[in-house]
């Protein structure tokens, strides 16, 4: 081991890595048809005796091979899954039956066994292999991409997502500042993930991680390196209005010590294999709770909010008739009279407020702040200026409050409720909006 | 020193705690019953929709006050678990008749949802709690303790063994050198834990960490300074024949660079609560690769192993009086002629390759290191001279080689035909004892 | 996680020390003429261009050599570094007299090169050797030692701490706390080092370490794992005034966020060789700084000091009989009448405020706290009921506090008019004391 | 102190800063001559007794006021260092008197003291606050860029040359692996002072970071995350004879597995301030042993190193009109006949081994890898096709091989004869230069 590996802390993980290249046979073969049988037979061996003690080495195989897939040869392999790696019907029917003639613990016991579906062990030991959990994550990420085409797939997705979200608990998750002084490996992500208001390479990364921003994400101890999730802050006075100051590169840098309040200017989920995994909620308590330690002068932790959902819904409502002309223009955006920008404001809280599905808000981040606890406090006009944002909801945007020692009162009441907590400014503007 | 430091200064995993400390109505109040009723209360909130998203506050309350609770209470807290916590039979059954009448692929969800023990959610909901996977380990501990009087709480142990099998699956784990650079928080547990030949304190464990001796551990993140397993190794010319010279704290230091073979000395499991969940294999496989770059002088790998169920079987065995009278005078044990010495090896060597239960090896160390692919090599005589030496096994010990490209070979040998595979040296021991 | 080790990963010392092994001829001789000859040899080499570019190598043999000596071979090597490496008297007389002629910069400059002993630059080249720092500390150690006999080498010390001094400037060290997660090496240096108030062991030792108690120490970076001075605070409530409840392995552990006070009890110098660099002041007001921002509950900053000339100066001062009586009787420390007590604190008081050698203080840890700016605040009967403590100071200690406002204005006081700045109770005492 | 700190390892070192920021009255002000004022009624503050105990602040104060200066202010404290803090001609003089009519240990000391610049005391206090180091090395960095209108501070320049040469001994530096994992804030300095073969932007950074690639650098513990000097080396199959395919971010990435040679292409000294300070030879060489360790199956340590005086020599040589005429037109570069070429290569091995300022060879290049021992191997026809490396070198560049078995003798021929050792093959090229 050379110098390096020996100061590398006593983590000795690659030794598992090299474990298995050290068997002379595993080399993969790469033809597709030969790399899915030898992957069947690989998987075998696995699930076999063997595989539970020497699995890592067999696992690794399996997972390089799958590498080698193409489109045909994964879809091969998700159909193994799905009719090698299911219950056995006539086994469980056996055990349905056997529990019918008596309920037993024992024969819920086997019950238990032959319900479940034996691709849930398979997937546990391929997660033996180095790198295993990032493959399965990728696996995932794959069989959603096949959906649409393969529905048969939806149970596989299913019960990798029930492991993952297992295995993601957010007890096992770490919470870390990211900044300047982070890995390239890291940052360079940030960059590629970021979908609500895209980073435009390095200079732009960098100005969202000066000293009047912050950046933090979960991380899990299987993917060194990998945000999951990740959330943008920048340090203001008073509450952000307006998106383009947040995210300009040429925006002065501000002194953090001055700031009053945080806000939280976009979310974003790294892993499309995780979809479903819910983190969000638990990463701003979190948050408001390291910035509360590390700034005690920010009185204010508050989000600015896409409303994706708006303007679909307002095409859908009759009348209005001059918004929607004004609508038809989006080149004249700038140039809405007062009044009927107010009536647009008016209309926005009323669709956040009040349109629902079934009992919980239409829009759907709406629906994520108040289901953690927030406060819908304002509606900002032409806060998002860019096209996406013209489009979405004719520029506006909404600030939710997060404020701590209400998180759960709020909670509570939307849970049980369904009640939009807001401010007296958005719930007047929903009544005007009404009175209309 | 400063650049992990560093690194360290951006895992935030503190914040969790300090959420839920500053909610002024968590603290746990003392008393038995009334601590009992908050706790069940608490996990009806916990499962309930709030609990889904503020979980982590909730489950800290949980864990909290399950610390206070005497053994009566904690009793009744498991009982609460069977009862409120199994799935429901009408439920199962109505699902089971469901899935009879038509084994659709909704029929079987709904039959594996209704099978799955609700408490396996509670489970993964404590655990969000901070600290919270070190707290349900010591749950389950406490839960087998109550197994000989509770056959009950029997369900509760092998529900909480399965989600932590899934939790603690070696794509986890990580392998950590321990020496005496290591903190005083890992060191003090190699003391308090090490079973099979035990640490004197401080001085007797600085011997066992010197230059010529190794240790390894398996880590997991959710457990910081907490060994799962710990293995010893002594790095010797020539393949250890007596126990003696290993553990003697006053053995002077040898060169490791001069040192031919590594030998595992003592393999411990540290967390009870983790009963049944298995590493060791892995985890001296893992050893044997990290040494293979560290000190690639070393040419064998192999243990110095009690042999536990030798005198008890060897007390079962008609005939040999001799020996049996030897035994009778333990304090003769130096005196024995070479005749009877050559006899109980030959037994010995017998009872290791041909004494089986049901297919496999009647001597429960043996079934370890031969499932793991390890070869018999060689039986010692006098190799554990001490009282549970004596008594265990008449201070016999045996070497078992791993020839890293054997294991797999030897490995299949032993799970299809339940050959023990043996030196030629212990094949012969064998065959005299059966000729004699 | 895994960035740590990453960036651990990444540093790369050993090389140097593998480098210089690779060398055929390196290896030390042992016997002892042959190396003061084989190390006068290396020296030069060392001085040489060469040992400019090639130094580490030629410096780790001379430092390996240097540690195979005994007494005499060491004292040849310091007369050695005596004889041949001080200024050449001639150069020196001739670039005086250059000087004097004519005080132009090169000159000067002529002068300057000619004065430094060259026996700086080979200390400076010797430090190139892996551990270098660590073994010219242990050379400084070592030639203190021989100072009583050999007073020509005062030279050496005085060079080799003016060096010293220099790379342990306070900019390159760095506070660390000390606790029971720290590595075995550093807390064993805590047992071998402490002076003051011995510890007995590893579970004495954790208790010091408990939630209720801090120890910081500064660190330099080439000695890693090597505490160069360390503190040890007792978090209490109100000033602490005996010793006996702060190192009593038995005391129950406090609450931490109950505590008021932090009280200083011990600081200990660790490397002899370094003796004359002064670190202690700058650790006392970093500590304070450290203890301020993670225990904001934390009002005052004390120290319970020895006094340790008291009881040397009491003995000479006339008159004092009954004390003096009472003092020969050491059993009896704890049947002193009021009076007499009274008596002997007015005396203490007097002592620490009013003796003094030049200017400054006679008491030598008075002298210490003044100059850093600590008021001398109250003095205690019966604090230290050691042998020693009685001794020192017939059970006397006091406190002294650090208030960080007034730091600057009573190190003032102290420096310019010698004024020992003492709380209203202690100037009480010491007017009592010249009253009587 | 926010959990983000806490976790910081222990390393504590801001609590130095906030001391000072403490302080109140320690705000610098702004005004350039009232800035000066200020600063030298600091350093005579930082050089009294009061500097020595609580000296962090008072250089904090004075460097965060030397920030504020424009050139006018540091020239006026650039004066103020000479005037003030140079040696005392008159002490100087009686000290020199006093050591002429006694040449005393004693006269001898008071001599060594006065001929001390009282600015080298002064630079160790500054050196106290944080980032102490830092601004030093910056205030050296700017008296340098004075020299030319102001020869006189070319004795700060040297004070604090000296002063740092012992802080940056090679004993207390680092080497470390910079590659994609590293930190942002290091990369961005490779992009910022890679000088030899530019990194335009992060994917060209990048691609220099891939598995064919390695980068090193030396740290000191004073100034993290500030490399001091860095090397960067390409792993290939046989010596590089061209730098295009090793700067070319395109080049497809090799596997380093079957790499035979290691190209050192480029090393980079980064701080200006540090001119002088030497450390090039002892990072190649830490280097190769590290590169040894990890990729065992490399065997040729070599340089692809540009040639920077053989275009100007060349120029100065009589004869050679047809290689003149060529060189009259660089853009036919591509079309020179093979003779010439020839004709060219032996005339740059001629300069290489026979061109000699004094005993040492003309090239600096040459003299910097012949004085750490390396061997001059082999001359490259158009290696450095870049208008630089036509200007500097007619585009030819040399390959030093770093043998480590031959460094040391190599080494001792150039410095003890002056002796160029070469392959055979560049000894003909440069006889046949002679010949011609």
């Amino acid at each position: 081991m050379s110098a390096s590996a020996q100061n590398r802390g006593k983590r000795l993980g690659l030794a598992k890595m090299l474990w298995w290249r050290a068997r002379p046979d595993s080399a993969p073969e790469a033809d597709g048809a030969g790399s899915v049988r030898k992957i069947i037979s690989l998987t075998r061996s696995l699930m076999s005796d063997r595989g539970d003690v020497a699995g890592g080495p067999i696992a690794a195989d399996i997972l390089g091979l799958f590498k080698t897939l193409d489109q045909s040869g994964r879809q091969a392999f998700f159909e193994l899954l799905v009719k090698d790696f299911s219950p056995n019907p006539d086994d469980v029917g056996r055990a349905a039956d056997a529990y019918r003639l008596d309920p037993s613990p024992a024969h819920l016991r086997d019950l238990q066994q032959v319900v479940e579906p034996p691709r849930l062990e398979l997937f546990r030991r391929l997660n033996m292999a180095p790198e295993g959990t990032r493959e399965l994550i990728e696996i995932r990420r794959q069989v959603l991409n096949e959906l649409e085409t393969h529905p048969q797939f939806e149970q596989i997705a299913a019960d990798l997502g029930h492991l993952l979200a297992s295995w993601f608990n957010s007890g096992f998750l770490t919470l870390e500042r990211i900044d300047w002084k982070s890995s390239a490996v890291v940052l360079e992500k940030l960059i590629a993930y970021e979908a609500v208001h895209q980073i435009h390479g390095w200079a732009d990364l960098r100005r969202r991680l000066e000293a009047d921003r912050r950046c933090y994400a979960f991380f899990h101890s299987a993917l060194p390196g990998e945000p999951l999730i990740f959330i943008e802050v920048a340090l203001t006075r008073g509450i952000s209005e307006r998106i383009p100051p947040l995210i300009d590169p040429e925006t002065p840098i501000a002194d953090p010590e001055l700031a009053d309040a945080a806000i939280f200017y976009s979310i974003t989920n790294c892993q499309q294999g995780l979809r479903g995994v819910r983190f969000g909620g638990s990463l701003i308590k979190q948050v408001v709770e390291d910035l509360k330690q590390s700034l005690p002068r920010i009185k204010t932790y508050a989000t600015l909010s896409p409303i994706p959902g708006f303007r679909k819904w307002l095409d859908q409502q009759p009348g209005h008739e001059e918004i929607q002309a004004m609508l038809a223009q989006p080149a004249a955006v700038d140039r809405w009279p007062e009044t009927l920008r107010q009536q647009l404001l008016n209309l926005c809280a009323s669709y956040l407020v009040h349109a629902k599905r079934t009992h919980e808000p239409l829009d759907s981040v709406a629906r994520f702040h108040l289901k953690n606890g927030a406060r819908l406090e304002q509606i900002n006009w032409m806060a998002d200026p860019s096209a996406r944002g013209i489009k979405q909801s004719v520029g506006l945007m909404a600030n939710y409050v997060y404020e701590l020692g209400q998180l759960q009162r709020n909670h509570e009441l939307y849970t049980r409720s369904g009640e939009v907590v807001s401010s007296r400014r958005v719930e007047r503007l929903a009544r005007q909006a009404i009175r209309n």
